[in-house]
């Protein structure tokens, strides 16, 4: 792990020089490259199902390649080579009055360390987003992925090749063995952030020990919140999409709050939608008392995130009874309100505290492709930047470069 | 410290939403409070002399509070208040394709930990530009200076009161028991970041302990480099000043790198300068061939923040060799070179990798103040923002404001 790491350094310095150009040829190579290796990607990857059979289906739809699935990898590094290259752009610029030209530059992070768990793909989505921003990366694949991982990297390492650029930008650690993860943890000096991609006890190990800035997601418990001025058309449309347009997705709503007085009117309608797409419903008794099908919630439900075709559902006198509960429930992810009263809905942009606020649209464009980021890492629920969806400009940091003509401070 | 940390965080959402005027007008009133309090706060801090009596006269310098002091702690809040406030900035503002506009809308950090040592005036400078940036403060002052903070932090909550801002705003961890260190390190649930300032003793710790972001300044092993075609005047000009104005700032230089060829003709006056200002002096051997009173440096210089009317001199073949001596014993916080020659002026900005890069000034410009941030926290060596000086605005996060008009992904 520390001579991964040192090759990992000199690469990054390396890179935090390389032409815009080169980190897109490796990239397009590394596209060319999938696109050929598609046959031994999805025989590596048979070897890791075979391993997996006792695993969940759940598990095993996340783990699975296709050819289709190896296509969407090769397209994503595609797309992350055409958008503009994060590095030396100049950020903001000023002269004091002593002369002194100040500039904040955006510079790569240098090493980033990336600990994910069963999908494949991440290994393709997360070393290309890393190349882009000048950065080396050290994954770490799930053991379950390992083989699909090592062929996966291998183009990417072919991509490094063709462009000339270091082959420890890109490194996968070679090795399955879960200590793996302890000793990347602990170098704190040689890792400059570390990416954990995976469930509640993956992030919460992270948490424990790394020894490094953390880029974390930890959870979308996220709230949509109908307003008593909620055109119901609108509501109607976005609830379906923010909660079943693809339930396990971080950015799915999993509790719906509506305000009590207009409830008769919007809900209805709404949970008749959600039941017959096949979602199961959970409410308070003023929810129950609309629609029978809705089975009581209890007070776990209020904090729990489904990634499941589950909604929860809250009468509220009013948006200072929803802001409450968003602000006790809700996990900093992605919250939204359905609303044409502007006065309510700047309220709820202005004192709602999470990454992402939303007026009158889907939660589950929380994402940093809908963005415009061009793909992202992750979507960080830290308070701490980057915050919010992470793309290639998000996994930068910037140094101040400040040109003078013999000042002295005296 | 649990109470604490939740009434902090309850007043953090009272101060994501206080207006500007608020802020400001707490700020006043606080340098109000001080400046007639100055001699309450003047008894207090001869308790803390008294009681440290043992330690070094630099310490006890530190610790010591004076007239003038207090007058300068009031002033620098009276800066803090002037300077714009941060909250709700919009940083950057697009339109998707799909209609959403999506903001990127500045935002406190939450409630700031912020642990220091002997100096005092801490209190009053963090304290004051947390608030400027809507955060809650944890104050933890070293137990030294304990009753001196104790009497600082009674202006800033008269401050407060007078504004009708929560009196857990700012708050004084209420006992010098050194294990509440370690119960602040481990409420990683509770405060967003904490903020080290004093020894490299302290800042391990943190590093070892803390669960949540660190936002630390670690040493600055800073160099200034004059390339062989620095103007001689400003050389002499600046060296003087980077290492003699305040040689106890973290930005002054502490290494000088000359060019081997220029060494003969740049050398001797600046020398001379340092040696006449009571700088001592350690080289390696072609120093010291250019001037007997340099005493021979060992391998530890070249690794050493002195801190101290001491200056470490190495010539150098050239800028390749610049560079590499930079990139190996540098800390990341402030290089400088000093040179007519453009392009050797803009190679040394875009390769050294540290949170300041000047060229043609003095590094004793690394300071938030100077840089126009009003005033700081501290300077970060992290690669991770915030980077380099962190005032009110680099204490801040940012989240998304999507307003949309019934968008879904569908």
């Amino acid at each position: 792990m520390r001579a991964m790491a040192k090759a990992a350094r000199a690469a990054a310095r390396g890179l935090a020089r390389a032409p815009a150009e080169a980190k897109a040829k490796a990239l397009i190579a590394a596209a060319v490259a999938l696109r050929h290796g598609a046959e031994a990607i999805l025989e590596a990857n048979a070897r890791d199902l075979a391993a997996a059979v006792a695993e969940s289906n759940a598990f095993l739809d996340r783990l699975r390649l296709d050819e289709a699935r190896v296509e969407a990898m090769a397209k994503a590094i595609e797309d992350v080579a055409a958008f503009p290259d994060p590095i030396g752009a100049v950020l903001a610029r000023w002269t004091r009055p002593n002369g002194l030209v100040i500039e904040r530059v955006r510079v790569p992070l240098g090493v980033v360390g990336i600990i994910y768990e069963s999908r494949p793909n991440v290994t393709a989505d997360a070393g290309a987003i890393c190349l882009k921003a000048g950065n080396a990366a050290i994954l770490r694949a799930g053991s379950e992925s390992f083989h699909s991982s090592t062929a996966i990297a291998a183009c990417l390492a072919a991509g490094l090749a063709a462009a000339g650029l270091p082959a420890a930008s890109i490194q996968l650690v070679p090795t399955r063995d879960r200590a793996a993860i302890g000793y990347l943890l602990a170098m704190g000096e040689d890792i400059d952030a570390i990416v954990p991609r995976g469930g509640r006890g993956l992030i919460e190990r992270v948490r424990r020990e790394a020894r490094m800035p953390i880029i974390a997601h930890l959870e979308g418990v996220n709230h949509t919140y109908l307003h008593a001025n909620a055109d119901p058309a609108k509501a109607r449309a976005i609830v379906l999409d923010a909660k079943m347009r693809r339930p396990g997705v971080c950015g799915a709503t999993e509790t719906l709050l509506v305000d009590r007085g207009a409830a008769p009117a919007l809900l209805p309608a709404i949970l008749g939608d959600l039941a017959a797409a096949g979602c199961e419903l959970r409410g308070d008794e003023g929810t129950r008392a609309l629609d029978a099908r809705v089975r009581p919630a209890s007070d776990a439900d209020w904090d729990t995130e489904y990634l499941d075709a589950i909604l929860a559902v809250k009468l509220v006198a009013g948006i200072d009874e929803a802001l409450a509960h968003i602000a006790r429930h809700g996990s900093g992810h992605t919250e939204a309100i359905v609303t044409e009263d502007k006065a309510a809905a700047e309220r709820f942009l202005r004192e709602v505290d999470a990454a992402i606020v939303m007026t009158n649209a889907s939660t589950q464009f929380a994402d940093g492709g809908e963005f415009g980021f061009g793909a992202e890492i992750g979507i960080s629920t830290s308070r701490l930047p980057p915050r919010g969806p992470v793309g290639a400009n998000e996994l930068t940091s910037y140094k101040y470069a400040v040109r003078g003509s013999g000042q002295v401070r005296g």
